[in-house]
């Protein structure tokens, strides 16, 4: 089982998973005696294992050093709630069964699940000891943040898209990001060699998971030891722009080119301009490498009523709680999406018709969909048509979203259906 | 220099001191750019080295595990300002010499500095890049957030002060704490061999600076690698309530027992009975070892101005912002202090007339001061009879107060004397 795995693929055969109660962190006692003991135990060593990762997930800052992004001391911004059960609300899957938005839940590995209308919180739950207030791992939906960031300081002049890498990050003059643009960086078109072939032990994808602190360094481990070191040492592979091809590195360069813009951290920039300004309920917080830099592909942790109010905020189009947070036409841009064809080079045919544009994927469905979505079952999907935003944190067995993308596609369509009959 | 030395001692010689200025982090630029370079990276090798410490003290998530004590949603109590410049009150020092109050706060590498009085905050500095929404290392003024924890806990029935502690704790039987009261934890006359000898490399010192992840562990510790195992391996050596000997360990196992009788971790405990009450400002933290068990002994991380907002409850018997947060005979108790014949048994001459109860420091004095401290200049130092609180935190490249509590009990009385002025 690939964990951790940041690409997220689709699976060539049905993995067996364990049943969704067996692994439940009730069940397992996981961390919850004075000590843990035996199989109790969550450490260093097993948390990228499974099912200690279903506690890592919302414990991610007890494990491994991580850097705050304050929500301030401004009120906290209302989210009005005007519940209805979803529960009982049946579907069908992508196998032609019926089944409930519970069993979805369940099957899945959800943790939590909070669906607005409109702005109202219509339907909101929490399972496997996740609270309202627990921070949650969000892996790449991460990336769809530093994505957002970049675009607007690109809207506002401080970086130009059409740059190539090297302007802002000379340290990257002799890497595959040496004559890629900003844009090829957000659009994840530029060419750079990177292999996630977990049965391959020269694939660059381990470098990455020790450098980044994603997974513990092993001993003997010499390699590189910060996310920066090790992205100065990967070459070009093909022709810049020809194609999308999914690569979490692409979100920690573009990291860089914020915070030497900005001269910022990514944890300081957030709070800035987006969590001290939604009215969060709860601080927020990002995994940081051996030297404090921020893992801006995968290391966001955040709670799901906070994601809400994000999610929100770009179905109107950048503003929330009385504050334009971003510009509209940053939001508009971002919806347009990116080259429909040019994506095909992912090998993604389980997200048909879509394309990845400033960090983000769009479904080009005739609602206007857009969403950001990161491995584990972690999404934050926006249906502009419907005025609907689900978010979604899970600690499925398998990373990748091939396995589930068909089943959460027609869960999203069933959602949305459902909150349109909220307006006759 | 005896770094993270926990217990305090007086130094045998006066050491020579790095000039304050030398060492801001200011002038360092610690961590200050992306990625930081050379001598400007704070990391897990030199996290326990000077001036390095310096950053870490402000940043200690960021370079260790640590656990969120949350504030919740309620309001930000109030502090009312009624400022007052203190910067050039002048007060005569240890050897016989003018000090400001500015001159005192830089010469004792002073990060915050906060003066309450009659619950007004009449003065409040920051330095070396701290703001009022930081949250500072406390070192040892954690033992006091766990004794008044316990203590409260007594008052409750939930612990019998005179039972042995293995009844609460049996994994403790065959150490040192097998046949100790709790009270005789609380106060520290426990008879335990814990030597903090930094020449000897047998010392007990360094397996619990391990243990507890205060210091990264070196290559090939083969000792105790989480603080409960490393508590079970401490023998009793002596007799159990003859004498005070300050032990961070009787915190550590403090902290154990009052776990088990609530079955809750510190940081939530914390959370419930006093962060989500007291109207805070900020989250704080405490470090975590490799399970997950906290630091009670020296691992809590707060802001200046809510560790004032702590203080002046207990000023105030124990009520602050509307709420009753510990019982009145909880912090009655603590006041009248302990033995202070056996406190003579700590060789802590330096502390004179002091006692040492319930985790808290007692100094004896007219006007009723009680304060907790830790190492490298970390203070809560309450005067109910000039009701006033003060609030200091430090980077101090000593990590004992015997090189600076003479000047701190002066600098308390000018402080004292100012503020008494304010009534007239």
């Amino acid at each position: 089982m690939a964990l951790f795995t940041l690409c997220a693929r689709a699976a060539a055969q049905s993995p067996i998973l364990p049943p969704p109660d067996s692994v439940s962190l009730e069940k397992l006692g996981l961390m919850n005696s004075f000590p843990p003991v035996g199989d109790q135990i969550v450490n260093n060593e097993n948390r990228g294992k499974y099912p200690q990762m279903r506690w890592v997930l919302q414990h991610t800052r007890e494990v491994v050093p991580t850097r705050n992004i304050r929500r301030g001391n401004s009120p906290v911004s209302e989210l009005p709630a005007a519940p209805r059960d979803f529960d009982g609300l049946v579907f069908e899957d992508d196998k032609g069964q019926k089944i409930t938005v519970a069993e979805w839940q369940k099957n899945t590995y959800t943790d939590g699940l909070i669906v607005l209308h409109k702005g109202r919180v219509v339907y909101e739950r929490y399972s496997n000891q996740m609270k309202a207030e627990t921070p949650h791992l969000l892996f790449s939906v991460t990336k769809s943040f530093t994505g957002l960031l970049a675009a607007q300081l690109i809207h506002e002049g401080k970086i130009d898209a059409n740059s190539v890498v090297s302007k802002y990050v000379p340290e990257l003059a002799e890497s595959a990001w040496g004559d890629m643009t900003v844009q090829q960086v957000l659009d994840m078109t530029g060419a750079v060699r990177f292999r996630e072939v977990y049965t391959d032990p020269t694939s660059e994808i381990f470098p990455y998971l020790y450098a980044s602190n994603l997974l513990p360094v092993p001993t003997g481990y010499a390699g590189p030891k910060t996310i920066y070191e090790f992205v100065k040492t990967l070459k070009k592979e093909g022709e810049h722009g020809a194609g999308f091809v999914y690569r979490t590195v692409h979100s920690e360069v573009l990291g860089w080119i914020v915070s030497r813009v900005t001269g910022k951290h990514f944890a300081d920039l957030l709070s800035e301009r987006v969590w001290s300004r939604l009215g969060m309920q709860e601080d927020a917080y990002v995994m940081v490498d051996a030297v404090g830099t921020p893992l801006q592909g995968a290391g966001l942790n955040a709670s799901l009523r906070d994601l809400a109010r994000f999610g929100e905020m770009l179905r109107r189009g950048g503003e929330f709680n009385g504050q334009r947070v971003f510009d509209r036409s940053v939001i508009d841009e971002l919806r347009k999406g990116g080259d429909r064809e040019k994506f095909k080079a992912s090998g993604m045919s389980f997200r048909p018709g879509y394309s990845y544009h400033n960090q983000w994927w769009i479904l080009h469905n005739t609602d206007g969909a857009f969403e950001a979505s990161g491995v584990h079952g972690q999404m934050i999907h926006i249906n502009p048509a419907a005025e609907m935003v689900v978010v979604k944190l899970s600690s499925h067995p398998v990373a990748g979203a091939g396995l589930t993308q068909a089943l959460t596609l027609r869960a999203w369509d069933a959602l949305a259906k459902a909150v349109r009959t909220l307006d006759k």
